[in-house]
């Protein structure tokens, strides 16, 4: 292993990419200048002699990725991105975080080239950086030929003290260290200052050995203003097969400027003083906001080409590839362009006995079931719940480092750090990745959740055990407002289906759309409608809302409007009433969905002039005003459950055939 | 030290607490037999030879702290509590999982005598301790005198596999090697096995490497059935002074079934069969369910009132206490009984000059700053955002283990931890915890929210850059939907105040309350309004929901309802209609507030007649409708954010007296 070496350019351009980010945040008067001034070096070393990317390629499928975990650096990689060539412009630098401009106070992945993954709630770059390393792992598994490396990149990070001190970052990293992920590379900033001062208050921990339990490689450079340092711990960790790196660099916050070392380096702008002097102190005394001097400008456009060749000569053999094994590269192209197999929605055709009672969960896991053999980009998983939330892909193996082709993620009690997983293996490319675990712990993954929208990924969430149904387990795992919680996250499908049938449009409407879903299922088993008494039940439910059964004998006098598991009763409700009371039976499995249709086709399923309207849904209430109008009445679950038997708990709120019958006569004779 | 003597009576007692366990779960047909069985020898060591406790006052403020942190083993804790001679009967046991029973499928704290601690969303068990072992701290340096021990206990938990997977757990855990919190002491129930299958499926780092990293003292018990190796360690651990234990228990799930060692031992009834070989194995064969054997039901009664006559001495020495330090042990009641000091209320009376306007989380720093010298059982913090969200109490010190009654606790970037430490210090009595992070971070501490809410805690959450008010940060930054995600948890109260005299409000609200509480402040500077011209202001807020500006000459003809940062908004807009349309301003900081008010007083705010409604709030509109009917309207914030200066953001949104003036004026016209 020979070092690499630096010369007086390599220092001047280091420089550069710290002045352009503290001009960057004086001109915007926000941002954070300490980040870009202490971790300048690390991240120069990396960008420019090992990261194989191409500005003129940037979704080049085999390049590697990188991620910055404390987003609020920002400045530092568009300053990068710039220099490199990408298509962000010095007017989008000078323009950093204003309107319109790509340089964005955090990075946002979709709107800036060369922007991998939307970072800043701390933690979350570093968990994606793990989905992003398995996913290149079992691409590599599935495509790689003899000769054919079409899938041979690392994953790159850079990580702060506050990403390592977020829980999610340490159950992800513990992961990592399982699933042997030997090209996930992180370079930690260790600068030793947070916001509130010291890292010595809260966070004294050895960082190595902690680590090192995880079964990574960890190393330390000393000095993170030695760019050879840096090279040779960063060669080493390429050369790891096994294990994830972990290397630590010391740095020092706002590195250069009168503020080093010091909190208030870190999130706002230095003033124009301190600028000065920091200026001064790396030789560009007296010279003008964004200078750049020509050899440095030559030096990052060089650098940023450096890799154009190979991503041509990837592309050149692809074509080759595509010859010598059509059906992968077919499989290929269709993975990497989010395209479903031809045939796919024939495979969720599945029928279930109509005498046979059957949970959702259930139901998901045989639609999940018979396609996922087809489609192969389904990668499924849970929370160490597999087994109760029916997400098991039968026969189709656990993924490990020895199976890297397993359909079935193990992500164990890690919540947050499963859904931050999938929002990795969701941006690389080739995957739809699905994950469980019981709704009322959806809390735990909350952010994720919102990564996921946010970024509009195909993440699909599977929340079973889906109301007070869950029964003796109790409160703590009964939940109650979790699914408002859901349906308030702007761009996710949520989607609650009444039984097997209306659960195989879930997945369709899960499959067919961009961004991420949350299928809400139950634990208990649900009676099976009968498709031909209810011919518009799978088509009605891709609508979110329809009329299961209309009233019958005549014009409805009243609806009565469901979810989930309350939809039997719904119909049980309307057999009771008719005929001295007309009413039709509304199932609204996604109100997303419902919200997509036209004007028209919601007033046929909620008529404006039948104000008599019965809600049931075992949750909160919170948002069904929007459905029942002024005048509606609900059977909703307005508190925290209790321990008992499903059916106990289901009376006591008051889900029964009679209460349902009462509160709509009320409304019939209320009037 | 001395080895503990074990006998044959302990051996049969121990597995009495396995088979009461059995028992219940397979009478009630749901529930967890795994853990019990394997975990029943060191629960058996910890309870009758360490816990300092007394059946007969539960509440004696000196006990030793016990939390399962695996809450789904709670067979094994009510049968030891019953057998103990807690007020939880043999019935309880029988009616397991039952409503109405104390014996609920987890443990709830509040209802069951002896449960300190709700628990079954893993990793909050051992995160609450965290909490708890803290709280002794502090009251013993603040309490203790020269003789006089008033505290000086120990927090002990069981925790899981899955406990140690969750990040919550890591958080703490780290931040409790900072603290050198050397009285918390953890046994792990190290059985190997998970839901999906071995722990090596997910779970493959040395857990014990990763505990010395955070400055833990780490043993292991090879054999979790060896009574004697269980005490030794329990009582090395004690004689750690500044290090957090972790006592790893090698066990087998399901000890002693045929399910041994198996992932199905773990969530379901063992079955009669199995359950009989089980009974068998432990030489109760042919034994009736619940068989209590004379000696062992003397044995637990003995132990459990070990330290009866400590706690009466206690007591006694209390009375002692209360002569020689009067004013101590005055503060002492106050703080355990929760009661705030005299006077407290005029604290708050602060004043604001109305020219300078004023974020509302600066007016909150002032406020809760001026109560704090004289409230010292609150106790402030960030999850390392101290400067940002303005929750520093200045002048009263960091908590630290050199100084232990300082008054800020740094938690680190840690917020889930944040809110599980703050659960178990409001557990513990004494305290009144806040602690502060972004709004838009609280999706990382939900769990610990929903907890607080569950225990009914008076833990007060600081959320501040409350909207898209946050400006150049971004959409990562920037709350849409988390307003609305907060006021769906039951039993949390949720206040948005407009100004500062609002956020004086909003303390004293959620200081009076016993529950949870979460205040929504704003970054951005916000007019103060003038207590003169609004003479309602603070009392009014009080309410939840209040006329701020009737409207001017005369009967409203419509309304403006508006929270937070958007009633400034809504009085200019007042202002503007005026005297042309008569609106009146209602500022309407708490939802959950004006709920609790009369509806005579709702309807005095918010008339019937009134259908001219315009909402204004910069979040999401979701249950909005509730209080702005069918024919309302809004301007609220439907998307993700973006990254810009405030106003420009504000502007798109349509938040300008322009856009509403608009919006109130259709509100007159379209009818």
């Amino acid at each position: 292993m020979s070092a690499t070496v630096f010369n007086r350019k390599d220092r001047a351009s280091v420089d550069t990419l710290r002045l352009f980010s503290v001009d960057m945040v004086e001109r915007a008067q926000s941002g954070h200048p300490g980040l870009p001034l202490g971790a300048a070096p690390m991240a120069y070393v990396l960008w420019t002699r090992f990261l194989r990317h191409d500005p003129k390629g940037p979704d080049w499928p085999n390049r590697d990725r990188f991620v910055l975990s404390p987003g609020h650096g920002s400045a530092l990689l568009y300053s990068f991105l710039h220099l490199a060539g990408y298509a962000i412009t010095l007017d989008d630098l000078k323009n950093f975080r204003q309107w319109d401009s790509l340089a964005t106070g955090h990075p946002e992945r979709g709107g800036t080239p060369g922007v991998e993954a939307t970072t800043g709630p701390l933690g979350h770059g570093l968990a994606m950086c793990v989905g992003l390393a398995m996913a290149e792992r079992t691409m590599a598994a599935i495509f790689n030929q003899p000769s054919f490396e079409i899938f041979n990149h690392f994953t790159y990070a850079i990580v702060s003290d506050g990403d390592l001190m977020e829980g999610v970052t340490s159950e992800a990293s513990s992961l990592a260290g399982t699933q042997a992920l030997g090209k996930l590379i992180c370079l930690y900033d260790d600068n030793q200052v947070t916001i509130e001062g010291g890292t010595d208050l809260a966070f004294s921990e050895d960082t190595r050995a902690r680590y090192l339990a995880y079964g990574w490689h960890v190393s330390v450079v000393s000095d993170g203003e030695n760019l050879e340092a840096i090279s040779l711990a960063l060669e080493k960790a390429r050369a790891e097969s096994e294990r994830p790196s972990l290397i630590m660099c010391r740095t020092k916050l706002g590195a250069g400027s009168p503020k080093e070392g010091q909190s208030r380096a870190h999130g706002e702008p230095l003033g124009a003083q301190a600028l000065e002097a920091t200026r001064a102190f790396y030789g560009y005394a007296g010279k003008p906001p964004f200078f750049l001097d020509e050899r440095v400008g030559r030096n990052f456009k060089e650098r940023g080409a450096a890799y154009e060749s190979e991503r041509t000569a990837w592309e050149e053999r692809l074509i080759e590839y595509e010859k010598k094994y059509p059906e992968l590269a077919k499989e290929l192209h269709r993975r990497l362009e989010g395209r479903l197999p031809i045939g796919w929605e024939d495979k969720l055709k599945v029928s279930f006995d109509k005498n046979k009672p059957l949970a959702t969960r259930s139901a998901s896991q045989v639609v999940v079931s018979a396609l996922a053999p087809l489609a192969t980009e389904i990668l499924g998983g849970s929370a160490d719940l597999g087994p109760s939330n029916k997400t098991e892909l039968k026969d189709l193996g656990s993924l490990s480092p020895l199976n890297p082709r397993g359909r079935n993620v193990h992500y164990g009690v890690r919540e947050q750090a499963m859904g931050a997983i999938m929002n990795g293996l969701a941006l690389h490319g080739g995957f739809i990745p699905f994950g469980g675990t019981f709704l009322v712990f959806v809390d735990f993954l909350r952010p994720a959740v919102r990564l996921s929208s946010l970024m509009n990924l195909k993440v699909i969430y599977v929340l079973t055990h889906d109301s007070v149904g869950v029964g003796e387990d109790g409160p703590t795992h009964q939940p109650i407002e979790q699914l408002a919680s859901l349906r308030i996250i702007p761009n996710l499908m949520v989607f609650r289906p009444a039984d097997a049938y209306e659960t195989i449009a879930a997945w369709r409407a899960a499959l067919s759309r961009t961004g991420p879903s949350a299928l809400i299922l139950s634990r208990q088993d649900l009676p099976i409608l009968d498709p031909l008494l209810y011919p518009s039940l799978v088509e009605g439910a891709l609508k979110g809302g329809y009329v299961l059964s209309p009233a019958p004998g005549g014009e409805a006098q009243g609806l009565i409007v469901a979810s989930g598991s309350e939809v039997s009763l719904a119909l049980e409700t309307q057999k009771v009433l008719s005929p001295r009371r007309k009413v039709s039976v509304v199932s609204l499995p996604s109100w997303e969905l419902f919200c997509e249709q036209s004007q028209a086709y919601r007033e046929s399923v909620l008529p404006l002039n039948l104000t008599r309207r019965l809600g049931l849904e075992a949750g909160l209430s919170f948002g069904w005003e929007r459905w029942l109008g002024p005048r509606g009445a609900m059977i909703s679950v307005e508190q925290f459950g209790r321990s008992a038997p499903a059916s106990k708990i289901f009376d006591y709120f008051g889900f029964t055939v009679e209460n349902a019958v009462l509160k709509m006569e009320e409304l019939f004779e209320g009037e």
